[in-house]
């Protein structure tokens, strides 16, 4: 179904490949040898057709439908309709995350550098490296193999970027040190100075910034995405933490391992996430705080304070997430009886 | 009066000229001969300037105005200075908004693909295109007449542009098909994946995103935004929807006609907005929603549920407008008596 | 300690070199001939290195200090350590920005335009400009000396840009005119269209966008910026102003001298902030206030309407900071005495 000018589709697989591929297990009855064609989503999906089932939501879709497999927690697998495959797992939509990356696999990098390209005769370029149209990469840069540098991204000076990471169009890095299998969306901009100066009425002061960026292994930073280099100490992004577009971390920030950061959120210098917090869409934290592992800031939250670890808050400024709702409702209650009493003085 | 570096006027019209082009009537005695040669506001107008009262607060300065020619509402127009042939109209602002169009039409492009430029063999240039210095045109890719692609722009294998569409500086396109007469501001980038993965503690799990960014005709796509790809089904921008810089428009997104979505604003996946929808600075819209025809979202709002069509809604989380400022009054009555309590307490 | 791949130390400096150099003033006793090497946070400096004391907090952290030299408040100068050489100030944070820029001067620009930059023949190129790697520099546009254009940038036509400024990758320029020593950060847009249009059920109507740019000089804008041209006034950047990543700032709006932007704040069309106004994170101005000088917008404030000079706001809508605290006291306390009152009802 995915138009075919834009992605190209691998297989087929046997049910029994993506069993394996995504750590599921067929149903007693399954034939193994069953040839699945694609992805497609519940309420479309065909016999050729691998789906999944992650919401308590669409069960009633799935009994009725139409695919030709299915990944499904066990709680529901009996549900399933008796043409389907079915595959059962813990993780469904993690197990269909596996198969349908097997399906449409990302296309590996076409080596070469184009030759309208500017790379500094000092840059190292690994093996089977591809170097899009009008990309520069400046003096004493480093690239593993197997990177894809898209066209016009610009590499700054003795910047390293490990194997397998893809740096997007027009993006551009500099102060930084860049792990392996990163993906670099379009317009990141990595290293700039951090907002750093001394205020004084007869001209602000800028401090150098004098730190770097350093972006773990298996990070993803969404498009048009701004990290700051650190003042003195470093920013760094944690190991496979996930960073959606827009979004803005100030310098010195430090995100532990498998942070996810949504779209237009900000975090201010020097504050420090724990592994696995989440950050959701145009939150924002303050400068040098702590938020702890697990920690869940809801969208368009103010963070002026710690948070602890695993903990939820909500508003601006945040409140742990119960009291943020209950206080909602005393508001939304009192507004009603003020404007009752307000009505019967008038 | 604009710097004539950067803007050619046109011209001059006369006010019949001016008239028509904006649908509005000349009043009674005006002479339809007379000459403009420029549009000014109101208070720097002379007798050569065309301008325009579209707001009640200006009718003082619309009496004592020298301008040569003024749009005005009908219940204005008594209040017209006798040196100002007045051109009635209900939509003055529109009139302006046409007649201005004309004193400074858009440049057409410069026919000719730039020697810098990296054109694929396999793609298609339509007549007249215009290619800038540096911009990169992928495989398969395929212009209508009459686009302009600013320098260093970069559009990818088999993207579809119409007509007359014009993509700024530095922006980048991929997976996407774009209409006619399309204004794609600098850095806007279009059609990288959507956020999508599977949360896993061992390390989040990407899923393919498989869909595609549609941009119907007459669509304004402000600089820096960013609109991502769907995961499946496609990303819809409707025809004529005016989206301003720095917005984040999620996978799977679909907005109706006309749709107005202003700075900053963020519309997280698969949400909806019908037509004539206004997304208002710095909003919010959380996934999976709906927003009905005409409904308006005020700056900085949170949307978390459905929006009836041609409602107003305000806040975070967002309830009707009049529901947020009579929380507001309330808060504030409250706590000044609240605080005049302690006070007394103490 | 700073990486020196991506940073050169100039230097060494004697302690009256560093005083001279930041204005301070050592303190008795101290060796003007020592020889300092490099600079370095409080609790990592050794006896080559300067520091500085800023926050009463490190008081205790400064006693024990081994930095070789430190700038420090005269209230604090007596808890220095006996082997540090104290050099006094009342702004120990400026004195040593002051300090660390002489530490790391940014490099001056390599003069030179590189032959993949694309120079109109009609660009006027000041001396020891250096123009980087696929920059296009459009026609009639003009570069003061000393000016550095970073690789991919585009510099539109007639564009005029001050001596010593400098242009980031990936950043677009039209319709503007730069002041001296400027720093534009990469992918930051300035002088496309305003967001102007009147609105229309049969389809929007785009308005002339006739205004420039002007950033006045020693103005630093942060990456992904963007900043729209006039409608018919300018957009004005007042002399030292600061704006960080991500900022949004609307058609005619006018920032005086030394403001503060700080990321993802917006400043809707034609508002005007008075000289060193500071707008924090995430803040948003509507369209048409006036924000007195010196006043200040707190994180995530919604200004709706204008600011006297040297207030200080908070909220959405925006109060008085501290209307703002005690409302979000008074609610805090009114949510708890509710629910007490409905647990007792239960």
């Amino acid at each position: 179904m995915p138009d075919s000018r834009f992605f190209k589709v691998a297989g087929p697989f046997t049910v029994a490949d993506l069993a394996r591929i995504a750590g599921a297990v067929p149903a007693e009855g399954t034939d193994p040898e069953r040839l699945i064609h694609d992805v497609a989503p519940l309420s479309a999906a065909g016999p050729e057709h691998l789906s999944f089932l992650d919401n308590r939501k669409y069960v009633d879709a799935f009994a009725v439908s139409r695919a030709g497999a299915c990944f499904v927690h066990p709680d529901f697998a009996a549900r399933a309709p008796s043409g389907t495959a079915v595959l059962v797992t813990r993780t469904p939509y993690k197990a269909y995350a596996l198969a349908a990356q097997a399906f449409y696999p990302v296309p590996p990098p076409s080596a070469g550098i184009h030759p309208s390209a500017v790379v500094d005769a000092s840059a190292e370029i690994g093996e089977g490296c591809e170097i899009g149209a009008g990309a520069v990469i400046g003096a004493g840069a480093s690239l593993g193999p197997g990177c894809r540098v898209e066209p016009n991204a610009v590499i700054g000076e003795n910047v390293r970027i490990g194997a397998g990471t893809r740096i997007g169009a027009c993006a551009s890095l500099s102060h930084c040190l860049i792990g392996e299998r990163v993906l670099v969306y379009p317009g990141v901009r990595i290293g700039q100075d951090g907002f750093g100066f001394a205020m004084d009425a007869a001209g602000h002061v800028r401090v150098p910034q004098l730190g770097r960026v350093i972006v773990e292994d298996d990070v993803e930073i969404g498009a048009n995405t701004t990290i700051d280099r650190g003042a003195g100490p470093d920013t760094v992004i944690g190991r496979g933490s996930m960073i959606d577009n827009l979004v803005q971390i100030g310098h010195n920030v430090t995100l532990g391992a498998g942070c996810v950061v949504v779209a237009q959120a900000g975090i201010s210098g020097s504050s420090r996430l724990g592994h696995h917090a989440v950050l959701a869409a145009q939150a924002g934290i303050a400068g040098h705080l702590t938020v702890g592992p697990g920690a869940r800031i809801a969208a368009q939250s103010g963070v002026m304070k710690d948070v602890a670890a695993g903990e939820e808050v909500c508003g601006s400024p945040a409140v742990p997430i119960r009291q943020f709702f209950r206080q909602v409702a005393t508001l939304s209650r009192v507004s009603r009886a003020d404007r009752g009493a307000r009505d019967k003085e008038e």
